[in-house]
Protein backbone atom coordinates (compact mmCIF):
# COMPACT_ATOMS: atom_id res chain seq x y z
CA UNK A 1 0.00 0.00 0.00
CA UNK A 2 1.08 3.64 -0.66
CA UNK A 3 2.41 5.46 2.33
CA UNK A 4 0.75 8.46 0.75
CA UNK A 5 -2.15 9.65 2.78
CA UNK A 6 -5.41 8.89 0.69
CA UNK A 7 -7.87 11.85 -0.33
CA UNK A 8 -10.64 12.64 2.06
CA UNK A 9 -14.07 12.10 0.66
CA UNK A 10 -17.64 13.67 2.00
CA UNK A 11 -20.90 13.50 1.56
CA UNK A 12 -23.35 16.82 1.94
CA UNK A 13 -26.91 15.34 1.76
CA UNK A 14 -28.21 18.93 0.90
CA UNK A 15 -27.74 21.64 -0.71
CA UNK A 16 -28.12 23.63 2.65
CA UNK A 17 -24.84 21.68 3.92
CA UNK A 18 -22.46 22.24 1.08
CA UNK A 19 -21.01 25.48 3.04
CA UNK A 20 -19.26 23.40 5.58
CA UNK A 21 -17.30 22.05 3.15
CA UNK A 22 -13.93 23.25 1.59
CA UNK A 23 -13.95 22.37 -2.02
CA UNK A 24 -11.86 24.80 -3.27
CA UNK A 25 -9.27 21.46 -3.85
CA UNK A 26 -12.34 18.89 -4.45
CA UNK A 27 -13.99 17.13 -7.38
CA UNK A 28 -17.34 17.92 -6.73
CA UNK A 29 -20.19 15.45 -7.77
CA UNK A 30 -23.65 16.92 -8.50
CA UNK A 31 -26.31 14.11 -8.00
CA UNK A 32 -29.95 14.50 -8.74
CA UNK A 33 -30.85 11.19 -9.62
CA UNK A 34 -34.22 11.74 -10.28
CA UNK A 35 -33.90 13.09 -12.91
CA UNK A 36 -31.52 15.50 -13.78
CA UNK A 37 -28.14 14.32 -14.10
CA UNK A 38 -29.57 11.35 -15.02
CA UNK A 39 -30.71 13.04 -18.19
CA UNK A 40 -27.51 14.94 -18.41
CA UNK A 41 -25.44 11.53 -18.71
CA UNK A 42 -28.02 9.84 -21.29
CA UNK A 43 -28.04 13.12 -23.44
CA UNK A 44 -24.42 13.28 -23.68
CA UNK A 45 -23.75 9.83 -23.97
CA UNK A 46 -26.73 9.72 -26.62
CA UNK A 47 -24.49 12.31 -28.45
CA UNK A 48 -25.64 15.67 -27.63
CA UNK A 49 -22.76 18.11 -28.40
CA UNK A 50 -23.12 20.12 -25.41
CA UNK A 51 -25.73 20.82 -22.05
CA UNK A 52 -25.99 23.74 -20.51
CA UNK A 53 -27.87 23.93 -17.15
CA UNK A 54 -29.70 27.44 -16.19
CA UNK A 55 -31.86 27.87 -13.28
CA UNK A 56 -34.70 30.04 -14.97
CA UNK A 57 -37.41 29.13 -17.55
CA UNK A 58 -36.47 32.70 -19.01
CA UNK A 59 -33.20 31.89 -19.26
CA UNK A 60 -33.87 28.96 -20.99
CA UNK A 61 -36.05 30.34 -23.37
CA UNK A 62 -33.31 33.21 -23.52
CA UNK A 63 -30.33 30.93 -24.44
CA UNK A 64 -32.51 28.75 -26.60
CA UNK A 65 -33.09 31.10 -28.74
CA UNK A 66 -29.55 32.62 -29.05
CA UNK A 67 -28.03 29.17 -29.67
CA UNK A 68 -30.76 27.73 -31.67
CA UNK A 69 -30.52 24.80 -29.04
CA UNK A 70 -33.00 22.54 -27.90
CA UNK A 71 -35.07 23.77 -24.44
CA UNK A 72 -35.85 21.61 -21.88
CA UNK A 73 -37.45 21.49 -18.10
CA UNK A 74 -40.35 20.74 -16.07
CA UNK A 75 -41.95 22.62 -13.01
CA UNK A 76 -43.95 20.04 -10.71
CA UNK A 77 -43.59 17.45 -13.25
CA UNK A 78 -44.63 18.73 -16.52
CA UNK A 79 -42.96 20.80 -19.40
CA UNK A 80 -42.31 24.06 -18.60
CA UNK A 81 -44.18 26.77 -20.58
CA UNK A 82 -42.38 27.92 -22.95
CA UNK A 83 -40.31 24.99 -23.23
CA UNK A 84 -39.76 21.99 -26.02
CA UNK A 85 -39.12 19.17 -23.88
CA UNK A 86 -38.95 17.48 -20.38
CA UNK A 87 -36.57 16.48 -18.15
CA UNK A 88 -36.77 12.50 -18.72
CA UNK A 89 -34.19 10.59 -20.13
CA UNK A 90 -36.51 8.56 -22.82
CA UNK A 91 -37.19 11.97 -24.44
CA UNK A 92 -33.00 11.87 -25.39
CA UNK A 93 -32.66 9.07 -28.03
CA UNK A 94 -29.43 9.50 -30.31
CA UNK A 95 -31.80 9.84 -33.34
CA UNK A 96 -32.71 12.91 -31.59
CA UNK A 97 -30.04 14.35 -29.58
CA UNK A 98 -27.06 13.41 -31.67
CA UNK A 99 -24.80 16.87 -32.09
CA UNK A 100 -27.35 18.68 -30.53
CA UNK A 101 -27.04 21.23 -27.85
CA UNK A 102 -29.48 21.16 -24.87
CA UNK A 103 -30.28 24.21 -22.80
CA UNK A 104 -31.60 22.64 -19.56
CA UNK A 105 -33.44 24.05 -15.99
CA UNK A 106 -33.89 22.16 -13.51
CA UNK A 107 -34.62 23.32 -9.80
CA UNK A 108 -32.81 21.41 -7.17
CA UNK A 109 -29.64 20.21 -9.40
CA UNK A 110 -28.79 23.71 -11.63
CA UNK A 111 -28.88 25.96 -8.05
CA UNK A 112 -26.74 22.94 -6.50
CA UNK A 113 -24.10 23.34 -9.33
CA UNK A 114 -24.30 27.06 -9.40
CA UNK A 115 -23.49 26.64 -5.81
CA UNK A 116 -20.70 24.84 -5.90
CA UNK A 117 -18.87 26.80 -8.94
CA UNK A 118 -19.38 29.87 -7.21
CA UNK A 119 -17.93 28.07 -3.51
CA UNK A 120 -14.97 27.69 -6.22
CA UNK A 121 -15.11 23.62 -6.54
CA UNK A 122 -12.06 22.70 -8.41
CA UNK A 123 -13.76 20.56 -11.12
CA UNK A 124 -17.50 19.90 -11.53
CA UNK A 125 -19.00 16.61 -12.38
CA UNK A 126 -21.94 15.30 -12.57
CA UNK A 127 -23.18 11.70 -11.45
CA UNK A 128 -26.54 9.42 -11.15
CA UNK A 129 -27.00 5.75 -11.76
CA UNK A 130 -26.62 5.94 -15.56
CA UNK A 131 -22.68 6.72 -15.15
CA UNK A 132 -22.03 5.25 -12.00
CA UNK A 133 -19.09 3.79 -13.13
CA UNK A 134 -17.46 6.38 -14.92
CA UNK A 135 -18.05 8.40 -11.96
CA UNK A 136 -15.77 5.98 -9.65
CA UNK A 137 -13.42 5.74 -12.37
CA UNK A 138 -13.11 9.26 -13.05
CA UNK A 139 -12.83 9.98 -8.67
CA UNK A 140 -10.22 6.94 -8.27
CA UNK A 141 -8.01 8.16 -11.26
CA UNK A 142 -8.30 12.06 -10.07
CA UNK A 143 -6.65 11.07 -6.79
CA UNK A 144 -8.25 14.49 -5.16
CA UNK A 145 -10.63 15.24 -2.26
CA UNK A 146 -14.12 14.63 -3.24
CA UNK A 147 -17.10 15.83 -2.05
CA UNK A 148 -20.63 13.89 -3.35
CA UNK A 149 -23.02 16.55 -3.57
CA UNK A 150 -27.06 15.63 -3.46
CA UNK A 151 -29.26 18.04 -4.73
CA UNK A 152 -32.44 16.75 -2.66
CA UNK A 153 -35.73 18.49 -2.96
CA UNK A 154 -36.00 22.12 -2.30
CA UNK A 155 -32.67 21.66 0.44
CA UNK A 156 -34.84 18.36 2.17
CA UNK A 157 -32.80 15.38 2.13
CA UNK A 158 -34.30 12.29 -1.00
CA UNK A 159 -33.47 8.94 -0.58
CA UNK A 160 -32.40 8.33 -4.14
CA UNK A 161 -29.76 10.91 -3.92
CA UNK A 162 -28.41 9.53 -0.65
CA UNK A 163 -28.85 6.02 -2.84
CA UNK A 164 -26.39 7.04 -5.40
CA UNK A 165 -23.58 8.88 -3.19
CA UNK A 166 -23.59 5.01 -1.00
CA UNK A 167 -23.76 3.37 -4.23
CA UNK A 168 -20.16 5.62 -5.27
CA UNK A 169 -18.51 5.58 -1.56
CA UNK A 170 -18.63 1.43 -1.77
CA UNK A 171 -16.93 1.21 -5.01
CA UNK A 172 -14.14 3.58 -4.11
CA UNK A 173 -14.24 3.78 -0.36
CA UNK A 174 -10.57 1.91 -0.31
CA UNK A 175 -9.04 4.87 -2.23
CA UNK A 176 -10.13 7.47 0.26
CA UNK A 177 -10.23 8.83 3.70
CA UNK A 178 -13.76 9.07 4.70
CA UNK A 179 -14.23 10.27 8.21
CA UNK A 180 -18.03 11.67 7.59
CA UNK A 181 -20.77 10.22 9.41
CA UNK A 182 -23.28 11.07 6.47
CA UNK A 183 -21.37 8.91 3.90
CA UNK A 184 -21.32 6.25 6.00
CA UNK A 185 -25.02 6.15 6.30
CA UNK A 186 -25.10 6.74 2.67
CA UNK A 187 -23.53 3.42 2.36
CA UNK A 188 -25.15 1.52 4.77
CA UNK A 189 -28.52 2.84 3.29
CA UNK A 190 -27.08 1.58 -0.43
CA UNK A 191 -26.47 -2.19 1.12
CA UNK A 192 -29.60 -2.41 2.70
CA UNK A 193 -31.59 -1.13 -0.97
CA UNK A 194 -28.83 -2.82 -3.65
CA UNK A 195 -31.11 -6.06 -4.02
CA UNK A 196 -33.34 -3.70 -5.95
CA UNK A 197 -33.11 -0.01 -5.35
CA UNK A 198 -37.01 0.39 -7.04
CA UNK A 199 -38.49 -1.70 -4.45
CA UNK A 200 -36.92 -0.21 -1.48
CA UNK A 201 -37.95 2.78 -2.79
CA UNK A 202 -41.38 2.00 -2.62
CA UNK A 203 -41.33 0.04 0.27
CA UNK A 204 -39.94 3.46 2.00
CA UNK A 205 -42.14 5.47 0.61
CA UNK A 206 -39.71 8.14 -0.81
CA UNK A 207 -41.19 11.33 -1.36
CA UNK A 208 -40.08 11.78 -4.80
CA UNK A 209 -41.09 7.80 -5.56
CA UNK A 210 -44.62 8.79 -4.69
CA UNK A 211 -44.38 12.43 -6.54
CA UNK A 212 -43.29 11.08 -9.99
CA UNK A 213 -45.57 7.78 -9.69
CA UNK A 214 -48.57 9.74 -9.24
CA UNK A 215 -47.58 11.06 -12.45
CA UNK A 216 -47.32 8.20 -14.24
CA UNK A 217 -43.34 7.95 -14.29
CA UNK A 218 -42.55 4.66 -12.82
CA UNK A 219 -40.59 3.83 -15.40
CA UNK A 220 -38.33 6.42 -15.24
CA UNK A 221 -37.62 5.80 -11.89
CA UNK A 222 -37.02 2.36 -12.94
CA UNK A 223 -34.41 3.34 -15.84
CA UNK A 224 -33.02 6.29 -13.52
CA UNK A 225 -32.05 3.65 -11.22
CA UNK A 226 -30.77 0.84 -13.12
CA UNK A 227 -26.72 1.38 -12.92
CA UNK A 228 -24.62 2.02 -16.16
CA UNK A 229 -27.25 2.77 -19.00
CA UNK A 230 -24.63 5.84 -20.00
CA UNK A 231 -21.57 5.30 -18.79
CA UNK A 232 -20.12 8.75 -19.82
CA UNK A 233 -18.45 11.39 -17.69
CA UNK A 234 -20.56 15.09 -17.72
CA UNK A 235 -17.84 17.60 -16.64
CA UNK A 236 -18.62 21.67 -16.32
CA UNK A 237 -16.75 24.01 -17.44
CA UNK A 238 -17.54 27.82 -18.71
CA UNK A 239 -21.29 27.14 -18.54
CA UNK A 240 -21.55 24.20 -20.09
CA UNK A 241 -21.63 19.97 -19.79
CA UNK A 242 -19.77 18.07 -22.22
CA UNK A 243 -18.13 14.53 -22.32
CA UNK A 244 -15.09 14.81 -20.08
CA UNK B 1 -59.07 3.37 13.89
CA UNK B 2 -59.68 7.30 14.40
CA UNK B 3 -60.93 8.85 10.81
CA UNK B 4 -59.14 11.95 11.99
CA UNK B 5 -55.70 12.59 10.34
CA UNK B 6 -52.80 11.81 11.92
CA UNK B 7 -49.91 14.81 12.75
CA UNK B 8 -47.08 14.78 10.97
CA UNK B 9 -43.65 13.78 12.04
CA UNK B 10 -40.46 15.23 10.26
CA UNK B 11 -37.15 14.69 11.28
CA UNK B 12 -34.19 17.18 10.78
CA UNK B 13 -30.96 15.95 10.47
CA UNK B 14 -28.97 19.24 11.60
CA UNK B 15 -29.32 22.38 12.47
CA UNK B 16 -28.73 23.81 9.10
CA UNK B 17 -31.78 22.35 7.96
CA UNK B 18 -34.16 23.45 10.94
CA UNK B 19 -35.06 26.16 8.78
CA UNK B 20 -36.80 24.48 6.16
CA UNK B 21 -39.70 22.73 8.91
CA UNK B 22 -42.56 25.04 10.36
CA UNK B 23 -42.48 24.18 13.84
CA UNK B 24 -45.13 26.90 14.79
CA UNK B 25 -47.63 24.31 16.25
CA UNK B 26 -44.57 21.23 16.61
CA UNK B 27 -43.06 19.94 19.87
CA UNK B 28 -39.87 19.89 18.57
CA UNK B 29 -37.20 17.37 20.27
CA UNK B 30 -34.09 18.34 20.58
CA UNK B 31 -31.29 15.53 20.15
CA UNK B 32 -27.96 15.69 21.73
CA UNK B 33 -27.09 12.37 22.67
CA UNK B 34 -23.49 12.86 22.66
CA UNK B 35 -24.01 14.41 25.47
CA UNK B 36 -25.55 17.23 26.57
CA UNK B 37 -29.14 15.63 26.12
CA UNK B 38 -28.20 12.72 27.86
CA UNK B 39 -26.86 14.48 30.64
CA UNK B 40 -30.07 16.91 30.80
CA UNK B 41 -32.41 13.65 31.24
CA UNK B 42 -29.69 12.07 33.95
CA UNK B 43 -29.52 15.29 36.14
CA UNK B 44 -33.25 16.00 35.84
CA UNK B 45 -33.58 12.52 36.98
CA UNK B 46 -31.55 12.42 39.47
CA UNK B 47 -33.22 15.62 41.20
CA UNK B 48 -31.82 18.67 39.74
CA UNK B 49 -34.34 21.25 40.02
CA UNK B 50 -33.48 23.08 37.09
CA UNK B 51 -30.79 23.59 33.93
CA UNK B 52 -30.64 26.77 31.98
CA UNK B 53 -28.80 26.14 28.90
CA UNK B 54 -27.07 28.57 27.62
CA UNK B 55 -24.23 29.19 24.39
CA UNK B 56 -21.27 30.87 25.98
CA UNK B 57 -18.89 30.36 28.79
CA UNK B 58 -19.18 33.80 29.57
CA UNK B 59 -22.64 33.08 30.50
CA UNK B 60 -22.63 30.86 32.10
CA UNK B 61 -20.18 32.06 34.46
CA UNK B 62 -21.93 34.94 34.81
CA UNK B 63 -25.69 33.25 35.12
CA UNK B 64 -24.12 30.76 37.69
CA UNK B 65 -23.21 33.06 40.52
CA UNK B 66 -26.04 35.29 40.10
CA UNK B 67 -28.33 32.00 40.79
CA UNK B 68 -26.00 30.60 43.46
CA UNK B 69 -25.85 27.71 40.90
CA UNK B 70 -23.83 24.49 39.76
CA UNK B 71 -22.14 25.31 36.70
CA UNK B 72 -20.98 23.20 33.79
CA UNK B 73 -19.43 22.28 30.39
CA UNK B 74 -17.24 21.57 27.71
CA UNK B 75 -15.03 23.00 25.03
CA UNK B 76 -13.06 20.30 22.89
CA UNK B 77 -13.90 17.35 25.74
CA UNK B 78 -12.67 19.39 28.56
CA UNK B 79 -14.29 21.23 31.47
CA UNK B 80 -14.33 24.44 29.89
CA UNK B 81 -11.88 27.22 31.93
CA UNK B 82 -13.65 29.27 34.59
CA UNK B 83 -16.51 26.33 35.20
CA UNK B 84 -16.64 23.23 37.86
CA UNK B 85 -18.63 20.31 36.12
CA UNK B 86 -18.28 18.59 32.48
CA UNK B 87 -20.82 17.05 29.84
CA UNK B 88 -20.71 13.31 31.51
CA UNK B 89 -23.67 12.42 33.12
CA UNK B 90 -22.09 9.97 35.25
CA UNK B 91 -21.15 13.64 36.86
CA UNK B 92 -24.78 13.94 38.10
CA UNK B 93 -25.85 11.47 40.60
CA UNK B 94 -28.47 12.06 42.82
CA UNK B 95 -26.32 12.86 46.07
CA UNK B 96 -24.48 15.68 44.44
CA UNK B 97 -27.38 17.36 41.78
CA UNK B 98 -30.42 16.94 43.93
CA UNK B 99 -32.58 20.27 44.25
CA UNK B 100 -29.53 21.83 42.79
CA UNK B 101 -29.90 24.06 39.60
CA UNK B 102 -27.37 23.27 37.13
CA UNK B 103 -26.04 26.09 34.25
CA UNK B 104 -25.17 24.11 30.79
CA UNK B 105 -23.48 25.78 28.34
CA UNK B 106 -22.73 22.69 25.03
CA UNK B 107 -21.99 23.86 21.94
CA UNK B 108 -24.74 21.79 19.69
CA UNK B 109 -27.17 21.03 21.54
CA UNK B 110 -27.70 24.79 23.28
CA UNK B 111 -27.68 26.72 20.04
CA UNK B 112 -30.36 24.28 18.77
CA UNK B 113 -32.80 24.76 21.68
CA UNK B 114 -32.36 28.71 20.73
CA UNK B 115 -33.08 28.12 16.89
CA UNK B 116 -36.36 26.28 18.08
CA UNK B 117 -36.92 28.79 20.36
CA UNK B 118 -36.67 31.96 18.05
CA UNK B 119 -38.45 30.03 15.17
CA UNK B 120 -41.87 29.81 16.87
CA UNK B 121 -42.10 25.92 18.62
CA UNK B 122 -45.04 25.53 19.92
CA UNK B 123 -42.97 23.37 22.82
CA UNK B 124 -39.69 21.96 22.97
CA UNK B 125 -38.34 19.40 24.77
CA UNK B 126 -35.09 17.47 24.83
CA UNK B 127 -34.29 13.57 23.90
CA UNK B 128 -31.92 11.06 24.17
CA UNK B 129 -31.60 7.25 24.05
CA UNK B 130 -31.62 7.57 28.68
CA UNK B 131 -35.32 9.09 28.35
CA UNK B 132 -36.73 7.45 25.20
CA UNK B 133 -39.34 5.56 26.33
CA UNK B 134 -40.60 9.53 28.53
CA UNK B 135 -40.33 10.95 25.10
CA UNK B 136 -42.07 8.40 22.97
CA UNK B 137 -45.00 8.43 25.41
CA UNK B 138 -45.37 12.22 25.34
CA UNK B 139 -45.08 12.84 21.75
CA UNK B 140 -48.04 9.94 21.50
CA UNK B 141 -50.04 11.74 23.85
CA UNK B 142 -49.64 15.19 22.80
CA UNK B 143 -50.81 14.11 19.17
CA UNK B 144 -49.08 17.32 17.51
CA UNK B 145 -47.01 17.69 14.89
CA UNK B 146 -43.35 16.51 16.02
CA UNK B 147 -39.97 17.73 14.77
CA UNK B 148 -37.17 15.34 15.45
CA UNK B 149 -34.12 17.67 15.94
CA UNK B 150 -30.74 16.66 15.49
CA UNK B 151 -28.18 19.08 17.32
CA UNK B 152 -25.52 17.10 14.63
CA UNK B 153 -21.87 18.42 14.88
CA UNK B 154 -20.72 22.01 13.79
CA UNK B 155 -24.00 21.50 11.27
CA UNK B 156 -22.59 18.19 10.41
CA UNK B 157 -24.93 14.87 10.25
CA UNK B 158 -23.93 12.30 13.12
CA UNK B 159 -24.86 8.92 13.55
CA UNK B 160 -25.64 9.19 16.88
CA UNK B 161 -28.72 11.71 16.90
CA UNK B 162 -29.87 10.09 13.75
CA UNK B 163 -30.09 6.85 15.69
CA UNK B 164 -32.04 8.17 18.54
CA UNK B 165 -34.59 9.79 15.21
CA UNK B 166 -35.12 6.47 14.41
CA UNK B 167 -35.80 4.75 17.72
CA UNK B 168 -38.14 7.21 18.30
CA UNK B 169 -39.67 6.85 14.73
CA UNK B 170 -39.92 3.20 15.04
CA UNK B 171 -41.66 3.01 18.52
CA UNK B 172 -44.55 5.98 17.42
CA UNK B 173 -44.88 5.58 13.72
CA UNK B 174 -48.22 4.64 13.55
CA UNK B 175 -49.75 7.22 15.40
CA UNK B 176 -48.00 9.64 13.02
CA UNK B 177 -48.12 10.50 8.90
CA UNK B 178 -44.67 10.36 8.28
CA UNK B 179 -43.55 11.48 4.51
CA UNK B 180 -40.15 12.21 4.93
CA UNK B 181 -37.10 10.72 3.33
CA UNK B 182 -34.71 12.06 6.39
CA UNK B 183 -37.20 9.66 9.09
CA UNK B 184 -37.23 6.70 6.91
CA UNK B 185 -33.21 6.96 7.03
CA UNK B 186 -33.23 7.20 10.70
CA UNK B 187 -35.59 4.67 11.13
CA UNK B 188 -33.69 2.11 8.61
CA UNK B 189 -30.50 3.51 10.43
CA UNK B 190 -31.92 2.37 13.54
CA UNK B 191 -33.17 -0.99 12.89
CA UNK B 192 -29.56 -1.57 11.31
CA UNK B 193 -27.97 -0.60 14.58
CA UNK B 194 -30.71 -1.78 17.28
CA UNK B 195 -28.57 -5.23 18.29
CA UNK B 196 -25.88 -3.39 19.66
CA UNK B 197 -25.81 0.64 19.10
CA UNK B 198 -22.14 1.09 20.69
CA UNK B 199 -20.48 -1.68 18.43
CA UNK B 200 -22.19 -0.59 15.45
CA UNK B 201 -20.81 3.65 16.34
CA UNK B 202 -17.51 1.73 16.49
CA UNK B 203 -17.75 -0.36 13.43
CA UNK B 204 -19.48 2.90 11.47
CA UNK B 205 -16.33 4.64 12.54
CA UNK B 206 -18.87 7.36 14.02
CA UNK B 207 -16.73 10.59 13.77
CA UNK B 208 -18.38 11.60 17.37
CA UNK B 209 -16.97 7.66 18.70
CA UNK B 210 -13.66 8.67 17.48
CA UNK B 211 -13.29 11.59 19.33
CA UNK B 212 -14.81 10.80 22.51
CA UNK B 213 -12.77 7.67 22.79
CA UNK B 214 -9.55 9.80 22.10
CA UNK B 215 -10.67 11.58 25.32
CA UNK B 216 -10.94 7.87 26.96
CA UNK B 217 -14.87 8.40 27.61
CA UNK B 218 -15.93 5.01 26.10
CA UNK B 219 -18.14 4.41 29.40
CA UNK B 220 -19.66 7.53 28.22
CA UNK B 221 -20.72 6.55 24.65
CA UNK B 222 -22.26 3.12 26.19
CA UNK B 223 -23.84 4.43 29.01
CA UNK B 224 -25.70 7.55 26.32
CA UNK B 225 -26.81 4.82 23.83
CA UNK B 226 -28.43 2.44 26.66
CA UNK B 227 -32.40 3.17 26.46
CA UNK B 228 -34.16 4.34 29.08
CA UNK B 229 -31.67 5.29 32.26
CA UNK B 230 -33.25 8.40 33.20
CA UNK B 231 -37.07 8.87 32.19
CA UNK B 232 -38.01 11.88 32.53
CA UNK B 233 -39.47 14.30 30.68
CA UNK B 234 -37.20 17.81 30.02
CA UNK B 235 -39.95 20.59 28.66
CA UNK B 236 -38.24 24.16 27.71
CA UNK B 237 -40.30 26.78 29.11
CA UNK B 238 -38.98 30.93 30.03
CA UNK B 239 -35.62 29.88 29.66
CA UNK B 240 -35.20 26.70 31.71
CA UNK B 241 -35.57 22.94 31.17
CA UNK B 242 -37.84 21.27 34.24
CA UNK B 243 -39.51 17.99 34.35
CA UNK B 244 -42.18 17.72 32.54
Amino acid sequence: MSQNKKPELYTSLSPALLKLYDITASVVVIIDVLRATSTIATALYNGAKEIIPVESVNDCIRIGKQMNAITAGERDGKVAEGLQYGNSPFEYPESFIDKKTLVLTTTNGTKLLHMALSNGAHEIITGSFANLDAVCLHLIKKNKPVLLACAAWKDRINIEDTLFAGAVINQIKQHFTINCDASQMAEGLFLEAREDLYEFMKQKEASHYKRLTSFGLEKDIRHCLTSNTANVLPLYKEGKLTRG
